[in-house]
């Protein structure tokens, strides 16, 4: 049943055309979703201020682009992820606006008048864990957060990380990028105070098995506050900061 | 809302005390669960015929006893799986009519005026899957279907199987209990033309991992038709071959 | 042993040339298969309604083409499976019938008169596990059922599944194939009473392990009924849901 | 070298005793720890405002009472987690305000005029996934957030989940705890639009394997924004929930 | 049909009472295994020499009992392997002539008259791997061949091993059983030309991970000519063993 | 020492011009390998019968002509495994008796005269098994039994295998190779009461794990006497099918 | 042939009783090991200055005794690791001067007059980390090796170790223990300029695996220069730097 | 604080223009590591004689340009590990003096004047682990060790290794390099008493699972002393060897 479907149903309770025992049996048996859950889902789009993302990895072009069209068009933002450049020519075809990262492999679009805010840090340990970690910025920074970058800080050499614990002490929210042993997020989750999202790249070789050595790492670390990510999962990370760094900006 | 609740806003409808504007819009934000989803449940309990089942397991007695009250009393049948002695003499104790099937580990209320109708049979290949195999039958008679058991026919005596083909090829369903290699189900799945649940158990040592082995063989199996439970789920592959069983008898 | 040899067997013992202990002493001795299990074959096919079928991979183009010579001449119907496009070529140059779904890698032959029946509905999570989806409706339909489709209905928008639930409730059987977390089989047991064969799919990255962290999440379902087919194996899901369909067909 | 020796060395500067390159010499190999890191030490209690946590669990009650002595007598609120009765009696011997959670297993020493602010929720699957819950709770609870509770809303239920989704949206963190198919948080991240923390617990049987498919559920989880913490760790669940509930008090 | 009913169907025929087609219709709906697998059955023990073995291990004393009391008592020899010392008290009042191998946990009855032939060595490479190595050594032995023992000669002092090449050359067959690291039969297997059974056990800490790194190295051993079994199935590599030195004796 | 330093050394004893003290000290610090290994190394190879076998895989073409140049030419018989075309024309041009087996992947020089003994039987489950089976035929052969095949007989139509029981009966060992599930040589195992070589296939897909699923089948097999050998390894088979046919030959 | 054996043959040659050739046929056959290993093992128990160890694990008390009882008279020192009190205290009853180390497990006899040498640092990351590092310290400290403990410095307080730098400076070799995430010896590696020997031991729940999660991040630890030990081999650790630490003190 | 900061504030307390408290509060929290961890960090460099080394693997070409620039400069000697021929070229057209190790992947200046000291062993079981080998072994070079080579020692030919023991005995520290079964290191561990460090390598087939099973062997290994490295971590084992090795040199 539509919402005109419903209005319609409730001007004839008015003009007495349908009793109300009547109309009680039809509004039961409504399908709820048209009437609830299309609100529901409205109002979760309100609240997000960020529509659906394409994950471009196992579609084909086609496909992306069948999804992107519908999206791209009514929104003022985008974002696919895992986009291969040819992925990347095709989307921006369908919109000028869209730029492609490379590094991060994502295409998006990004509101001109959007100011980005609050203060998330994205820290790596190697160079390697780079594209997780841009991957995670851009995401974070389309959808209105301000991002700061501390690349290639491994707990190797110490020191470069511990010269740079004044740019660790102000961000609100951390995510650490790091792959092998994936230890840099239980020495950030030591150092600072505020949430740390740790993500295992799957960049190393061996009994790394994949990232799997670093995801093992990071979920027990001994570090409390540390909430971990998928391997290589730089998007969930820049999201779930975002939303982090929202609450702050919120109060 | 309540149906009382909603009853009454169509009354304030059709005497013109509410504008069709204003109904909509409560109409719009009303909890969907109140009115949707409650029906919906009470058609599924209406449709299943069988009420939530207790897992004992990783219960205290207090907890089982708790859920339990509530659920027996009404019902004409109940179920409760994974119970040691002690927990079904406290369930005993709230109802005289359960029983208690100490191979299963299954306490069950059956209403008695129940008629076991098609035809399942549960297959073991060894003495030791026999407890699993109780499970998945009790289970499945306690919801109303006919059960046949055709226990300790593994294939390292092969002729003990092909002795009772007739008794396979007149079931409905076949549920297949095996542990250690868990290679029953794909001999038997090659063999019959119906539906065959396979359920690994626990049961062998080394390299059977708890089961994973047996797991692994049923997945892979060259047999089509095969559907797998979780490890020792004999609860499970009793539900659901009632369930199949169910389709013969509803058409 | 063929038939005509145990006939003539028997006529030797009939005008007694042949005493009754010799006779017994043969016929115990009889290779059984030739007798028995040849009848058994083919009581298996006329019940099963559907010969071998062919799974391409591992298989080189040559012997794909030898197997199949012989299966689809003979047939009204075929079936192979995981077949690339240059396979598929070389099938329907044997056979013109012969149709190639592609999506679903399947080339098969369906008989024209028969007619599809019962209800199978294909549910997938996301959009790149409609290949897998595909490989079963293509199966169950082949064989002989009816199939309705319902894709990219995954829990991160509830609202898409929830608003689809009558079409999940007239189903008899549903195939739910999904990736990644493959949560999507508990939430659609969790709703309708019909047996539910979930399919975990290898789309993923990461901890999702070729498919093995969906495949885990759906034998240990929470929800009852669910039986677990091999990762990708969208011809077994077919397979098995038509075998149930048939048994509301039979009664 | 002590702050004393360093106010030494700059007196006999100011005193003309030692010449600045003396003392740039002696400054220079100075240990840094002495200086910097106790202070470091001393500023990240200030701002976390809450001392060590003692892990009970692989420790004899003699080391955790050792430890818990030199920690609860200078501080206002403490914090003991995974500790068995025996333990809880004997530091509630050496500090009578200590309080023993037993769900939780926890013991804490709460400051009584600390105001309980923000907004927590955790959620539970299971009655079997609650000790793990109240391990959140408490820890959250302790260190000063408001937390509310939602036990037993699985996704066998979905009703269950769907008719409080007020509270859900209301939340300013949610902690989803869950067993067995470790369902539950996708299914929240895909309602909710806030910071969502995934704990899977080790409840469940066979291919559950101690909680690992729960947590590769929870770690490929299709909604985005949802961190995974180890297996069963509710502290650290309650530790990074609060973290984030601060974020929002602070601005 | 009994061999009886079968008799009288053929007298039946022969005195005309039944017609031949009549007679080949019945007999092609015989139940195959009452006439070919039953003599199978018999041509298998026959050849075998043994009777079917009971594995104590998840089965009640009751169960043991039981199957054991239909065994034990029509055979001249008999073997119960896994059995905790009440096992095998309960098996000696069911029959005095057996015998309790305590360290391999074994209850055998051996035909006295039984002469032990051919030659079988066992190796271990530690003292803890001799419980598995003893079950290997008394299966054999029951069965019939003669076995000689050489334990505690690991590599870690590979003196020991070379010390007593004349015994490893004198054997048939060999079994080396090892855990920890399991490198003792790649030692052996390039030392001798005969077939070696290599046995892991669960013995070692740590990584050994109940025995599967010790499985692992075998299963990839650079020595050909290495069968592999399961990890502490000591029965299974005397069985084997036996079988190969038996073809050695029938020529 | 060689061998003409030791006579040196017997002769200076025997002329006095050596004490026998003088020599005892000489002797003690010999190089046992150049007097005792060198004869053992020679002792096997006249017991074997066979020199080093030549594995091509990682190893490059070059690497495999230099080792395969010194061992070839001074021998009557010569084999290389996995060897891909390439390598195989290769070693043709070195020595022109070499027949290259493509299916196999085996490269191999085999003496004329050599009679093929004994009688070894390699069974697959399916076609897709085959290369592995025929890599295990060659090597067995080559080395001087006589192997006869049965393949594609898997259990998925048990009457395949069932109707060829007497071949299975007529061998003095069998392998059986088999993927996907791993299920045959647990019923061959059933049927047979000779010693058993299982080897598991990587042909397979999903939860097969790259032929991990087939492994632990086997090594969990039911059926008593099954020796189990490496993925993929038809080498190791056939050497020791061979070494334990042989021990039949030699009595 | 013994020794003896050997000296009676050359004087036979030197007698002239045996010819060269005879002589050089019997010595070719002589079991090497009485001649060349018997020395060789001599030898290495002079070079490494230490007997044969006792695992008590796995042996029974008696078994232990057995070994111990001809090992401990004739030596000046002796090692049993892993001894559980009743096993310490039969050996003490063996031998006065064994002392039970009971955080360690081990009993040890060490010599007098021994000086410790060189310098061995044994660090832990937590209090549960105790016993596998204590392990490693006295097997270091019974073989000679001077050692010292900074036990506690986890890097969840990255400060407790930086401020103790100067003591990782001064060693020569430092064993690293840690479980949970095993960070620890990353840190530590990235520091110091000596060799690290680390050990994951099995302290941690959840995801740590028994301790597989410690091993996997120190065996893919991002600083060079550190070798890995299995879970809990305290003992391993002891006897390899102890190792080290000799070829300091060797030049 | 720069160097020059702090000299600047001492001469404020000199010139009586800060006070002594106002410098200590400056100093306390001046940054620790611009004045402590810089001149560690320079420490460090001087004693372990060699700068960063570049992994190449999982880095563009380009990056590894831009690193090597700034570091090959300024040094007399240099590593790149993991380099594909390309990246060996392009690293060459920085600086002539570079020289590409084709087999060990390995681009390196090594400094003209620099001595090898000491004694490292490199041993390989196959060929197929040369490559790692050579890694270590051009590690180690470059660094300033002596290094020698033993290949091809499996224990399938256990007298290879037995003949070159002298060899063995005459090594400070010992690299052992294996892939399939990884038993070597175990071998070569029980003959001689200097440091063992095992290597596993990714070579093998089916259950060796990319070097896991040879990683397992050697974690488990019955020789004390064994100290084990990533799969192929060649680097890893040459620069803790090296490590080892200086010990000895500098006493």
């Amino acid at each position: 049943m539509s919402p005109k479907g419903l209005e319609q149903l409730l001007r004839q309770i008015q003009q007495g055309r349908v009793t109300v025992p009547q109309a009680l049996h039809r509004l039961r048996s409504m399908p709820f979703e048209d009437l609830g859950f299309a609100s529901l889902d409205h109002h979760r789009s309100l609240r997000q201020g960020f529509p659906e993302v394409v994950l471009c990895e196992g579609k084909t072009i086609k496909q992306v682009i069948a999804i992107t069209r519908s999206l791209i068009k009514k929104r003022d933002s985008f974002l696919a992820t895992r986009a291969e450049p040819a992925t990347a020519r095709a989307i921006r075809r369908l919109d000028r606006r869209a730029r492609y990262y490379a590094d991060a492999r994502v295409v998006a679009v990004t509101l001109r008048s959007q100011k980005q805010q609050g203060h998330i840090l994205v820290v790596t340990a190697g160079t390697a864990d780079i594209p997780v970690a841009e991957e995670a910025r851009v995401t974070a920074e389309v959808m209105g957060s301000h991002v700061e970058r501390l690349y290639d800080v491994g707990v190797a050499g110490l020191h470069r990380l511990l010269g740079k614990k004044d740019r660790l002490f102000k961000a609100k929210v951390v995510i650490v990028v790091a792959g092998m042993d994936g230890v840099l997020p239980s020495v950030v989750g030591g150092l600072v105070d505020c949430p740390v999202i740790a993500v295992p790249t799957s960049r190393g070789y061996g009994a790394s098995f994949g990232g799997l050595a670093a995801l093992l790492t990071m979920l027990n670390s001994c570090a409390a506050g540390v909430g971990v990510m998928n391997i290589d999962n730089g998007f969930g990370a820049g999201f779930l900061a975002h939303r982090i760094n929202l609450i702050g900006l919120k109060g």
